[in-house]
């Protein structure tokens, strides 16, 4: 453990606001001298980074979720870090926590902010940035408190193989409904299908993907837990039964869209839509949910515990590799979750 | 009381599916028999006639919420009838009842499906086709299980003047939230300004109405009750804020659409806006939440008796006229809940 206060911290900034796909100008290295804690800080060693697609959103200056992050400022992230030097009453050096550390290797942090400690021992540090962690939750309280899927159901998830998806389906399937995922490319889809149990999994690059999801969905769609968008979400609507939900997390294929696709204007149809089918759509991000985080913690603990669900992660190593794979998570490049060891 | 059973029927029938808007020569005029009540039925002869946008649907081959009528079936509609021959044990005649008779003077009727028998002495009977019976009942719920208007925050309705929109307004007004509506002309405007007593009432045919709703709407939208689509849409999109809740029940403007209108495709960007704004968007009909209905004849009934709540009809003498107002209704022709007097 280095605890040496006086190695600088490396960090990486945005440099510039992507245009469309972004790319590795982007971002950029430095390094700066190590802050100190203040009252009621901590100084924290960031160990793991988690990288996910919202990350995409927080580069644009344009209204989303939360406050972009402006040029010269550090990207955002999740971490799992160990206190290095602490003046907050209950927290020591060695704790690790769960953090919003960031794209850097050390950061300040307010100790009343620090709520969860992790022990190894339990389960591997990573899952708090995954399936036991953000990911993991916005699955959990999407089907919830929106999806609701109900024995004998159909529940279509996008993504499948990554840490929201799998989760969507494996929890799908605890609740006694039939799980369809879809994934990009054969690896991806055969895991889906055989290491996560869903009922059928398919790959959206096949050139007959819209005849596969209408088979592979006898009884239509109830559930379209959606996080992409795209030419998945143009092949699921034919498909929903009256009365479905479509929890909206996500739209990774817009991100980064430019400027509205050519017409016709499909916006009349997808509200015609709803009314004849009495679809509820509903976009949310964990938060929303925050009151349902200690059950979720609890069953999901229980269920990882018991091996009732799997995961996947995509470990990176070094943070001079995450702009790279921030740009590979947004072209689905990955498989599994995501997360930079530094 | 004519009890002659000898005289016949006259009825609307679909003469033909409409291409865009419907005309007259998708109706025809006919007579018929009278029929005679089988065991458990009733003969009825309806008394007034309820036109409501959602007949539109009705009219074509595809699917809406409910089968089409067929061509050369009767029109169907909610009616206030009255019995004339009874084979069903706890109707007799003389009894009106609330009904589903159709665009024709008289219809048979099992009588188990006729639960609400109505009395003139306690409210207008052409209430229990308005404000006190499906249309209101579509403002009550949607409020209730999708809006959930808080104290001071905004809502805004469409057809403001119509029985839905009237409702809506009035409803969210009692909830303690800020009624905006918007209704097609001057004389509307200042009847759902004045004598409904909405917060701020619009002209949607005014060059600069995008604007106008904005500055009606300082504080954002919270609640957009959606029963017209088009324009009044477009306005609203830009304005909801974060967690708006947008009950869909009807889109008017676009019912005698032909094909989808010309790009570019706004469907992403609605999808985005959703996502973002956590909106929910939740399509319904007013059977949907049947269960609240005893609830809503309770509380609408005790409102409407207070004089709590107001309500304005638009009524029609003689069936023959029937097809005129459900053109006229559908431009907005109409002010108020339009009754056919048969």
């Amino acid at each position: 453990m280095n605890t040496d206060t006086t190695v600088p911290l490396t960090r990486i900034v945005l440099a510039s606001r992507p245009q469309g796909e972004p790319t590795a100008d982007n971002f950029r290295i430095e390094q700066a001298p190590l802050p100190s804690p203040g009252e009621g800080q901590v100084l924290l060693r960031n160990l793991y980074l988690s990288l996910d697609p919202y990350m995409r959103g927080r580069m644009n200056a344009g209204r989303s979720y939360a406050r972009p992050v402006e040029i010269g400022e550090v990207m955002e992230g999740g971490t799992v870090s160990e206190v290095i030097a602490s003046r907050c009453d209950g927290l020591q050096p060695g704790d690790v926590v769960l953090a919003h550390g960031g794209w850097q290797t050390h950061a300040i942090a307010e100790g009343r902010t620090l709520t969860r400690k992790l022990d190894a021992g339990i389960a591997p540090l990573t899952t708090a940035l995954g399936v036991h962690g953000m990911p993991g939750f916005t699955a959990y309280a999407g089907l919830h408190e929106i999806g609701k899927p109900q024995p004998g159901e159909t529940v279509v998830v996008a993504a499948a193989s990554g840490p929201v998806g799998a989760t969507v389906g494996q929890i799908a399937r605890l609740h006694g409904a039939r799980a369809v995922g879809i994934a990009g490319g054969e690896a991806k889809r055969a895991y889906v299908r055989d290491e996560l149990g869903f009922d059928a999994a398919l790959d959206h690059r096949a050139p007959d993907f819209a005849d596969q999801l209408r088979t592979a969905c006898p009884n239509g769609i109830d559930v379209y837990f959606e996080n992409v968008g795209g030419a998945v979400f143009d092949a699921v609507l034919p498909l929903l039964n009256d009365f479905a939900r479509i929890p909206v997390c996500g739209l990774v294929a817009h991100y980064n869209d430019r400027a509205l696709p050519p017409g016709p204007d499909r916006l009349p149809m997808l509200m015609s839509q709803i009314l004849t089918r009495h679809l509820t759509v509903r976009g949310f991000i964990q938060r929303d949910f925050i009151s349902l985080y200690p059950q979720f913690l609890r069953e999901m603990g229980g269920w990882l515990g018991e091996g009732k669900i799997k995961y996947r992660e995509d470990i990176v190593e070094g943070l001079e590799n995450a702009p790279a794979a921030l740009i590979g998570l947004l072209k689905g490049r990955n498989f599994g979750k995501v997360v930079v060891k530094l």
